[in-house]
């Protein structure tokens, strides 16, 4: 339990938290292994991106940390709704863990994890604003009802220990952010995303953060379990196809919704690790629609907001 | 020659253009067949989506014609500096030509062209503001000189026959147009963009609207040579996955930074013929870097702004 971390101690567990997971997914794939590539940001900080490609279960994972600061862009304080002020200049510091996994069966679902600290300070080093952000969620490229229920009970255990609003509170908020608006889908089967959890209604900086590493130290669990549980299940050319469709679904969503990925193409982020995210590959077919009660149809049917798995 | 066009001839003749353009890329490839998907806008209007798969030389390729109307929405006016007051209604009509042909070979360019024309009316029927858009570019799996000075003539045969201005100022447009920020990089060797082209600068209705037939009628040709010159020349398993990595840099491309794209997508445009242009097949791959010297190489040095083809 540590007792209102800094900056600096925010970053150095999240760096920890990245060291272990790579671990844990290189241990469960049993044949990939992680290469490392440290990158600096020109206007201060940077990040080591993690990837993993034709591992024994995986195809291409990556896990990013970036630990980037700088003057404050205006754009930035007006989105978050601060002053402007040019004689009241104010820095950012903003680290995090984010984690993309594709892997070569189409059995096994593709994940995502993002644990965030974001912070605002003034030229007197003080900090005006802090906040914390995250989630993780499941895209499984066919629906299994057990794995969905099992992934959201975890997830729900890791919110209950901390406070009982959290769960229902950021399973409707992943619902609502891994939406396809233009396909009138949800991305995959939710989880949870939280964003500005902040020292206010009785949580406290402690609270936050221990919160947020409780939900890093769930992914790997989480994940390997269906891992294991899942990459030895049989499947043809049809579901590889199906597979790479949505996979094309997932670059969709990625580059036309994702607000951080749009974010940072637009404000001259690191491209690769940006990107890092998107499949190894992806097909599109015009109008594609799967044969009535096929197993493809019934996962679309489940693609919705809304469902209650717990 | 027309005089002083009203939409629904500007419409036939879009009509006649998709159409012809169907025949003569049927003819070219010599087994593929455009199935035709017609449907309807619930404001007003709709379209005909055309689409040929698994041709002799076109894996997949769209031919689009839409013209959709209704009541000017406030976000519209607004973005183009018009009043938006509710007491004095408006209505749009849209209506126009859109073109993505994504070939087998890699040795054969993706093309893209659109012709369009778009009209605001008042309450009385009386055409308040109208104008002429579209554009043809070529992308290139691998930068072949000799191609892209081919095309580039070819556009600029058609400019000059309008105005001398056309060709250069069209040109500077598409390398601005079609430019991946965040990779640095053009979508291919460009061609020509142009939008708003109304009658002002001695420049009437009829004459607008004789150029940009001109345009759309130069596709066919320009197309047909190329896939005729190409489609022969060998290539191997290395041209293919280089192919895959630069069709999924269309796919950032248009998802990204195409604002017809990101309109038609965030204003429930028809999912399906918007992403029509999207290819069979993309790969992406975490910092791909070419061979140096290598060929694929060359053609990356070649994705810039500002080369003069003629």
């Amino acid at each position: 339990m540590l007792t209102s971390p800094t900056k600096e101690q925010v970053r150095e567990q999240f760096i920890s938290l990245q060291t272990k997971i790579c671990e844990e997914l290189e241990r469960a794939d049993g044949q990939g292994t992680f290469i490392s590539d440290e990158w600096q940001r020109p206007g201060g900080g940077g990040g080591v991106s993690r990837v993993l490609t034709q591992g024994n279960i995986i195809e291409k994972g990556g896990v990013n940390f970036s630990a980037v600061w700088g003057r404050t862009p205006d754009s930035t304080l007006k989105m978050l709704g601060l002053p402007t002020a040019q004689d009241d200049p104010t820095d950012f510091f903003a680290t995090g863990v984010s984690i993309v996994i594709h892997p070569h069966s189409p059995r096994v679902p593709i994940i995502h994890m993002n644990v965030r600290y974001f912070e605002i300070s003034d030229k007197n080093n003080d900090v005006r604003t802090w906040w914390f952000g995250g989630g993780i969620d499941l895209t499984p490229h066919y629906v299994d009802e057990g794995d969905a229920r099992y992934f959201h009970e975890r997830l729900k255990d890791v919110c209950d220990k901390h406070h009982y609003s959290y769960y229902p509170e950021f399973k409707r908020w992943a619902d609502d952010y891994f939406f396809l608006k233009h396909r009138n889908e949800t991305r995959g089967v939710g989880g949870i995303f939280f964003d500005y959890l902040k020292g206010e209604g009785g949580f406290t900086k402690e609270s936050r953060f221990t919160f947020v590493l409780d939900v890093g130290n769930t992914f790997a669990p989480l994940y390997t379990h269906f891992m294991k549980k899942n990459h030895a299940l049989p499947y043809g050319d049809r579901e590889k196809q199906w597979q790479y469709l949505r996979r094309g679904r997932y670059v969709e969503f990625n580059l036309v919704w994702d607000r951080g990925t749009k974010f940072g193409l637009e404000t001259d982020g690191r491209t690769e690790s940006i990107l890092m995210s998107l499949p190894p590959q992806a097909r599109w077919e015009y109008n594609h629609q799967p044969a009535p009660d096929s197993e493809e149809a019934k996962t679309l049917a489940m693609l919705r907001k809304g469902i209650e798995w717990v």
